[in-house]
């Protein structure tokens, strides 16, 4: 599941390792405008030059800064920011996928809405599909899909067996679905179902936290 | 010069920490693609449940995770990242600026370069000038330009003095100029002078340089 090699890893704790400190946080913020000498970071710090060399030293050995010889006057270096420092601190791209399915138990709104939402930020195709299809697609999914200018494709909920493949990605968004069919490759959103309370704001809530979801996922599947 | 609340600046610092730690990375980055319950996180990371769930708390309490609980079997609960959870990991927006003000010495390159950049990526207006300006634009400066596509202003190198007003947001973009003017608003970019060597190399590297730190700073200054 995971591809990462482990010293790209183990940089990441390191790199966390030493932001967690208040001293180094700020020194790194202070980097990511621009350049400064230890004497610039020790008048904006207030702290001593020996304490500050120790934090120097653990930043540079994190990678996250390097130490450049002034131009000008040859007794005088600056810091800056690593190349991609802050970079790797969040997981980067992940797994390949040749199609995604959104799969709850009804595929009458959640799948549905996330299917919609997943054709307009990607290019990895993606299907939508139920466990216990009901006979149609949720109104409510209809109408809040309609209030943020997206459309439904037309297609009545579809049974898993029918439209599933099994190399298919898949993003189960129901808990109830999830625990149906535990073990399948994929990942899964617990979003609370929003026919529970059919209420307006039960479906604007679901929206908004399925379009986060897939805004998030979008660029870190790459087309397999 | 840090406009950031202690206590967002103590969140990060806590979520770094968090962080920090092998065994909670890697729940972090498994939740950054899905849900999972302490069962499934169990099995995927092979550790004993009281350990998980020391870690589980602290990724809780450093307000990186949320508990719910499944709508289907009452008894599971899924963990999920929390909303924005590593957003605040690296600084976000801080200043604010009218005019920016890229100088080097001879105005010849380094801060010609940087001026045209940032006229493609940020609305607030900018110049450029130096502190003794060189009669012309380096050729160099403007066939770097030219192979990126990138149209350097039709204007000679100008003094500082003439160009500059109090109220710019400097940046320095040669040791040269950041060393003799000590002391001044704004911030430093340590770039080696490609007139040094003169090289079509050192023009790409300078211009690959001055291109990376106006893509970051750009949206962090807000016009002001």
């Amino acid at each position: 599941m995971n591809t990462e090699p482990a010293e790209a890893f183990q940089a990441r704790v390191a790199k966390h390792a030493a932001l967690a400190d208040p001293a180094r946080l700020r020194i790194v913020d202070l980097l990511t405008l621009g350049d400064l000498s230890p004497t610039e970071l020790q008048a904006e710090l207030g702290m001593p030059s020996n304490l500050l060399s120790h934090h120097l030293r653990a930043l540079e050995g994190a990678g996250l800064a390097t130490r450049h010889r002034s131009e000008a006057d040859r007794r005088r270096s600056y810091f800056r920011l690593a190349a991609d420092a802050l970079e790797g601190l969040a997981p980067g791209a992940g797994r390949g996928a040749s199609r995604v399915l959104f799969l709850c138990t009804r595929n009458s709104a959640r799948s549905q809405l996330a299917a919609a939402l997943w054709n307009q930020v990607s290019g990895i195709p993606c299907i939508s599909a139920g466990t216990h299809p009901a006979g149609s697609i949720s109104p409510g999914a209809i109408d809040v899909a309609r209030r943020h200018g997206v459309a439904l494709a037309h297609v009545s909920p579809r049974r898993l067996e029918d439209v599933g493949r099994d190399d298919d990605f898949v993003v189960t968004v129901c808990d109830n679905a999830h625990e149906e069919l535990s073990g399948r490759r994929g990942i899964h959103w617990s979003i609370p179902d929003p026919l529970r309370l059919n209420t307006r704001e039960a479906f604007e809530d679901a929206f908004t936290d399925i379009s986060h979801r897939v805004r998030d996922l979008a660029p870190r599947l790459r087309a397999a």
